[in-house]
C-alpha cells in the first residue's frame, strides 16, 4: 500500500482564498494583535509566518515583542491594553512563553471574545463540554478540517491521540469525541503503558508528541489515518541551516502501511495558521469595528 | 474471583465526618442555595438528599423550585440574586432541567466561584486544561476519590469511560487522564463501534451511560475494576414502590470477573453527595462571610 499524503498546504490555500473574499466585503480589516516573549528562535518563525500570512490575505496585525525577563504584571498589562482596544480584534499570545508557570494565568487574562487561540478556559471549558460557541485551538481545528475535507469517516472509529497539551493533544481529543465527529478517542501520554500496541488499534493515530521517530512503522494498523502533528528541529549537517523539520513519525514506514499520512513539512502546519486566520476573521465579524 | 465492593456510603461518611469538623471552627456555616426546577421525581428525591445529608453536617440550604413552564429569564433571574447575595456561598441548579436547550445559559449564568457543581464553562475549562484551582464537578470526583481510598493505580492504566455526558464522562475523562492521575482514557459513548471489545480491553471499566444491562460479564476483563455509574430505575412489581434502583453493569456477572465493583445502591451514589458538600465548604473558606 502506498498512502494518500492528507496535503495541508492547499487545504490551507483554500481556506484563506475564501477569507480574502470575506475581509474585501468589510469595511474595516480585521486586527490581530500578537504578543511574544523572549528570543526562541522557533516562536520567532512562527510570528513571522502568521504576519506574512495575515497581511497576504488582507488581515492586520500589530505584534510586539517583551524580553524573556518580562514579569508577569507588564504581559498582562500589555493584554489588558488590547482587551480594551476596540480597534483589536484577536489576541494571541505565542506559547511557549520562557516560564511555562506564567501560562495559566496569560490563558484567563485573554478577553474570551479576543481569544483566536482558544486557551481562555472559557473557551476551553465549551469545547470539553461540546457546546460550540467559543473560539477552537487552531491546530485541532486544522486536523479535523483535514479529515473532513479527504472524507475520512470519523463516527464511531477508534482515535489514538498521543500527547495531552493544551495546545494540541487535549483539544484535539475533546474535538474528535464531540457530537457530530462522534469518534471513540484514546488519549495516551508519556506516563501509557502498551503505547505501541494502543497505537496500533487506531483507525486514525494522532500523534502529537514533539518526539522525532516516536512512531515507528510498526506503532501503525494496516490502513490507518495517520496524522503527524510533530514539528521537530533534528541535526542535520547537509542542510544550510544545519538543521531540518521532521515530525514524529517513521513517514518511510508509514508510507508503506496507512491509508492516508500528513507529510512533515506541509501537513498540520499550514492549518494552524489558516485556521488562526479564520478564527481572527471571525473575531472582527462578532465584535464589530 | 470474588470481587472486593469499594464502598461508597463509608469512604462518603469518612468525607462528610471530616466536613462536620471543619464546619464546627467557622464562624457563620456554609450556604448553599438549591434551584430545581418543575417536578421531576428523581430530581426532587436528589434534593432531598443533598439538604438532609448538609442539615446533618451543619451545612445551611435554601432551596427554591420553580414550575416547569419557567423561562429562562426567571431561571438566571434566580441565580443572578444567588450570586449577587454574599450570604450564599454555593449555588446548585438540579439537572436536568425540563428543556435540555437551557443548560447551557443556567451553566453559564452561575458565579465561577459559587459553581459547586463545577458546570460553568471556566471551571470546566481550568479541568479540561488540567490547571487545579476549580470546582471539579461531584460524581467524577467522588469516583477518583474512591479509586485512591481503595489503593487502585491509575497512572499508565487503561481507563475506558462509557458515556460521555457533562455531568459525569465528560469531567471524568479529564480528570483521570490529568497529571497525578495519569490513565491512558478511552471516552466511548453510544456512536463507539466494538464497544463491547474495547470495554473488556481496560484495567479500569467505569460505565456512565444510564443503561440498565449494558455491561454483562462478557465485557468486563479478568480482574478488571468496574464502577457503575448508573442510576436507573426499573420496574419491579416485588418492590414496595413497583420499582427497584440499577446500575449499568450486571452486578452478578460482574462479582465474579473482576477485582473490585461499586454495588448500586451504595457506590458511587453516596461519594456524589460528599463531594458536594465538600464543594461547598470549599466554596465558603474561599468566599469568606
Amino acid at each position: 500500500m502506498t498512502a494518500t499524503l492528507l496535503d495541508g498546504r492547499s487545504a490551507a490555500e483554500e481556506i484563506l482564498g475564501a477569507i480574502v473574499g470575506e475581509v474585501s466585503r468589510l469595511d474595516r480589516p480585521p486586527h490581530l494583535a500578537i504578543l511574544r516573549v523572549g528570543e526562541n528562535e522557533a516562536s520567532r518563525c512562527y510570528v513571522e509566518r502568521k504576519c506574512a500570512t495575515a497581511k497576504r490575505i488582507g488581515i492586520r496585525t500589530t505584534s510586539r515583542v517583551l524580553t524573556a525577563s518580562a514579569n508577569l504584571e507588564e504581559i498582562i498589562g500589555q493584554i489588558d491594553r488590547w482587551n480594551g482596544d476596540s480597534g483589536i480584534h484577536g489576541i494571541l499570545v505565542q506559547m511557549p512563553l520562557p516560564d511555562s508557570a506564567m501560562h495559566g494565568a496569560v490563558f484567563d487574562a485573554i478577553d474570551p471574545k479576543k481569544d483566536v487561540d482558544g486557551f481562555n478556559p472559557h473557551n476551553f471549558g465549551l469545547l470539553a463540554q461540546g457546546r460550540g460557541g467559543g473560539f477552537v485551538p487552531c491546530t485541532p481545528n486544522g486536523i479535523v478540517h483535514l479529515l473532513r475535507r479527504y472524507g475520512i469517516a470519523t463516527s464511531g472509529r477508534h482515535v489514538v491521540v498521543i500527547g495531552r497539551s493544551t495546545i494540541v493533544g487535549r483539544p484535539l481529543s475533546l474535538l474528535l469525541q464531540s457530537r457530530g465527529m462522534d469518534a471513540t478517542v484514546t488519549q495516551c501520554h508519556s506516563k501509557s503503558e502498551n503505547l505501541r500496541e494502543i497505537a496500533k488499534s487506531g483507525h486514525i493515530l494522532i500523534s502529537a508528541a514533539g518526539s522525532p521517530g516516536l512512531v515507528g512503522g510498526d506503532w501503525i494498523g494496516d490502513g490507518a489515518v495517520v496524522v503527524d502533528v510533530g514539528q521537530n528541529f533534528i541535526a542535520d549537517p547537509s542542510a544550510p541551516s544545519g538543521k531540518r523539520l521532521v515530525g514524529d513519525v517513521d513517514f518511510a514506514a508509514a508510507l508503506d502501511r496507512c491509508s492516508y499520512v500528513t507529510p512533515v513539512p506541509g501537513g498540520v502546519g499550514p492549518l494552524t495558521v489558516a485556521m488562526l486566520m479564520k478564527n481572527v476573521l471571525m473575531a472582527r465579524i462578532a465584535n464589530g469595528c
